[in-house]
């Protein structure tokens, strides 16, 4: 039986990104998960407006998303408790920089996506930042004949029912191929 | 070693979601990857501008966003498969509706969020469409206490590299704890 849950955000599990910015001429670095996929080159990332993160990005117009692996979980999570407004985070994970300049990306996690600001959605709580991908960084080891081996990267996935952190299961099927038996 | 893949949007894995919507008098149903968490109450879904779903969006200014179980992974692969300007996909599964009248919801699916249309953002191929959730229905075996059990739902992610279907795995860590033993 369907129940209502009223009005309830439930497009979970999302991947937990960590969100690079130089902000006051440090890289922070800052754990979200409510992002999105507008089109092949662009992201959407959701910030309370309280974050320290929102004034690097507003300032320098640029922000990284990187995604963390299953054995930085800690790391993660930290980075998600605690404001840089308070505690210096530059330090917790190891910054590297691209073509931007400004926007600080994470040596240990596996996939780094230099992005530029395009536009900026406010919310009565939030501000989605729109970044476009000016370009996609990868350790080697995550690569199979050029491509991503998901399995090998181990993202974290996060569930707000529960508060909690996931790894990825098995592979069901491959798409646009499983629904082929349907076709009349 | 890093190396660079150029501009690759690589925010994988994401849930797949149906999106269900009245084009010309009838449920019309497309299986979208490409979404996003604006706030606690909206969400984006982005479609290629081709597609025929986005008439009856635009129309009645509602939509809603479905989350499939992976027992549907074949009817959710083919609602992705085939365009409803050749394909009449409005019994491929039963369709319900609240209190919006024209956003058709799937009964089959774990969890149905009702949406009306808020915003547009125009990209080159794709429209964004952002939805702000009037309602949200979950069917009572999947709840816990009141709570979404993420397990029971078995929701369908979806992986670009490979284009492939996967399901979620187990449960790592609490968020918001796990990284405690990181603060000084």
């Amino acid at each position: 039986m369907k129940v209502s849950l009223g009005s309830k955000n439930c497009l979970y599990p999302m991947p937990i990104t960590i969100i690079g910015a130089q902000v006051n001429g440090k890289p922070n670095f800052n754990t979200i998960a409510h992002v999105g996929i507008m089109d092949f080159s662009t992201i959407s990332i959701s910030l309370a407006k309280v974050h320290y993160t929102n004034k690097g990005i507003k300032e320098n117009k640029t922000f990284s998303v990187n995604i963390p692996k299953e054995g930085l979980v800690k790391e993660t999570d930290f980075a998600g408790m605690v404001s840089g407004e308070t505690t210096d985070k530059s330090k917790v994970f190891e910054a590297f920089y691209g073509s931007l300049k400004t926007a600080p990306m994470i040596l240990e996690c596996p996939i780094n996506m230099e992005c530029k600001l395009i536009q900026t959605i406010e919310f009565p709580k939030h501000e989605v930042f729109l970044g476009e991908i000016v370009e996609t960084f990868c350790g080697d080891e995550f690569l199979v004949d050029g491509k991503m081996d998901i399995s090998k990267v181990q993202p974290i996935l996060f569930v707000m029912d529960g508060t909690s952190y996931w790894n990825l299961g098995s592979k069901i099927s491959n798409a646009w191929k499983v629904g082929k038996e349907l076709v009349k």
